[in-house]
């Protein structure tokens, strides 16, 4: 019997997650592991998320509307219109994630077999997502030496085909912590309205910019207004990754409807979450200037030790809080799996995500790992420390 | 330019919530409305699953693992273990809802164009995971003369075709409250095995039996250890819908890996429902023997108060909280919404679920509604007497 599909089958391990055996294994032998590899950040929840879930008086756990609470939805279009994203907010559905959110807009305006393009580095789950909407994703690759900026027109241009459907960007980027400027989006604006396409941005990490920049959404785009579709979550802006609440926010009402009805067929996303949710978005500022400041901090200090380190390529990230570093070995994977496995410095070692499955171009970013600065300055100092001398230690180093 | 996918144009509207804009406008027009139309029950979510939440001492809402909390697993085995369904926590992944089980294991086993067969009427979101996975449902008739018992073994066996990679049924049925017996299963697993499938079971009503009967679940057939697989939700267990947590319980290990990498890209469900749901295991026993109860008097009432009514056949449910009914009308998807839009009684008007949308195959349940019986005894009276009354008055009745 062939018991599985060959979806079951292709469907990629997470890069960020297939190493969890050996790291779990490191702990049971009592190495302390400083995770590097995953998004989690360290910052507490604001009270304000979490009070009302405390405070919670509710007799039935119920059923919510399948686009989400409609109170959450009104206060989510106060918040965008703050970043002077002008949306209602019958503009927004809640999902189940982020992750949901990419779903759902994949399967509105792709059949099986239709195309997205996608700038390498990206976001590893997206392959996942594509397996499972029958979308194939095509690359156009981004280049660590040029910070990983957009590739020129003429290469994105290239590769659109008629089943070409859209381009979707990570914005600030996940895994490189590129922020695209406004030129860039006014590029992609161009090539989007001559060919006939949606703009997709995934612009979860929106707050998380440094140096004074500012953010540009695909949202403020002039002339785009019904082919622009934004995914969001909460999961970094409150540190809130286990709440699994995401959005999809569009002024195209087709696209809307046809994501509401994926929706209806789950029925609603988690309840308590949207509730902690709504709460959330009255978070003070200084809550997030001082977890901005801190992430600046972070991403300085780290930056300025991978600098240090002989055959180190560290471009200086300006958003989010990731940033992928090519490493003076052959096979980035191995060199990660070798940390956990055979390396430790008193009984610590650090744990990182092979680059290579960021790339979707075979061979590309084998020597590359993507590192997120989600812990304090003194665990980060440390961690760099340890990479440093695993680096030396590290048979299978090129120089 | 062409806005949508096939795909997102096809998606069937639900049509448990498809009038519900009907229901709203009446709401507005100051009509209070009965909703026999979905199953969320009224019942109070226990508090051995809202107190852990409301106490929760958490510094990071975080990412769990994407199998599910370890100790919700280890806790959904003991449950489990009770009703002598023999799996360790290794056999369980928690997902967020029992939809996202039955997309999972959709998705595991067919690629897109293979077919699964489901005695129809059926819960009528498979249709929307289907078309979301790319599988054809092939139905095979249940009768609403029969009681809806499973259809005769000949009727399954001319649908299989080289395509057909498994069998799904709901059991107790929602939406026809039908529990299959143990011969019934036996018959599938002689067909399943002869033919080389997984048989496929969403058993969310488990413990939604009356008159004394005992579940059966697909866990319990001998030499299918590697072709079951188990779908389940706390949504009806707990009166948790809200909650989004669900399981896909299998021995074959190769099905939980390749549901497993879906999962990993969705990274997990939602953390604090995980939280719930492990202490809502230790709910006692009376709970449920309340419940049970109280569902019970609530069938009967309604089944009663039903077959008095002059054309309407009722078969009596012996398990979950819905039945089929046929009305005497042409269209029922007509009555339902003329009972929203053009009916009441001093106020009140009650929405019902047309049953064509949980039919696969054309033409079918045209003549059917579903019903669930999530109101408490008096207002299930109260509805039942809208009902009597809006069939008296209705335009469109055939007697």
């Amino acid at each position: 019997m062939k018991f599985l599909s060959n979806r079951g089958q292709t469907m990629p391990p997470s890069p960020i997650r297939k190493l969890v055996p050996y790291a779990d294994q490191a702990k049971e032998r009592g190495v302390r592991v400083y995770h590097l590899n995953i998004g989690q950040p360290d910052i507490h929840t604001p009270n304000s998320f979490m009070d009302p879930i405390k405070n919670l008086q509710m007799d039935v756990l119920a059923y919510g509307p399948s686009a989400g609470l409609t109170s959450l939805r009104k206060k989510l279009a106060e918040y965008y219109n703050r970043f002077n994203i002008d949306v209602s907010y019958e503009d927004i559905l809640v999902t189940t994630g982020g992750s949901e959110a990419i779903i759902f807009a994949m399967m509105a305006i792709c059949d099986p077999g239709d195309e997205i393009i996608i700038p390498e580095p990206f976001y590893t789950n997206y392959n996942g997502f594509a397996v499972e909407a029958g979308v194939k994703i095509v690359p156009i690759t981004s280049d660590i030496e040029d910070d990983f900026q957009l590739p020129p027109i003429e290469s994105i241009a290239e590769k659109i085909t008629d089943r070409t459907r859209g381009i979707l960007i990570c914005n600030p980027n996940n895994p490189t912590g590129y922020v695209y400027s406004k030129e860039e989006l006014e590029t992609l604006r161009e090539i989007v309205l001559k060919n006939d396409l949606f703009l997709l941005s995934d612009e979860v990490y929106r707050e998380f910019v440094y140096d004074g920049q500012t953010h540009t959404s695909i949202m403020h785009l002039e002339g785009l207004e019904d082919r622009t579709i934004m995914l969001d979550s909460v999961s970094k802006r409150y540190s809130a990754c286990g709440a699994r609440i995401g959005m999809i926010v569009s002024r195209n009402r087709q696209v809307i409807d046809a994501c509401l009805r994926f929706g209806m067929a789950r029925l609603c996303p988690p309840t308590i979450e949207q509730i902690g949710t709504e709460a959330g978005i009255d978070t003070p500022q200084e809550y997030f200037d001082r977890v901005i400041r801190e992430y600046n901090d972070r991403r300085n200090v780290m930056v300025e030790m991978l600098r240090q380190m002989p055959g180190v390529v560290a471009p200086m990230p300006k958003g989010a809080f990731y940033l992928i570093v090519r490493l003076p070995v052959e096979d980035a994977d191995k060199f990660a799996q070798w940390l956990l496995t055979d390396f430790n410095i008193n009984k610590e070692t650090v744990m990182l995500a092979p680059a290579n499955g960021f790339y979707s171009t075979p061979g590309l970013g084998r020597d590359e790992v993507r590192i997120a600065y989600v812990l304090n300055v003194e665990a980060i100092k440390k961690a760099m420390n340890i990479l440093a001398e695993g680096l030396k230690k590290y048979p299978g180093r090129t120089i």
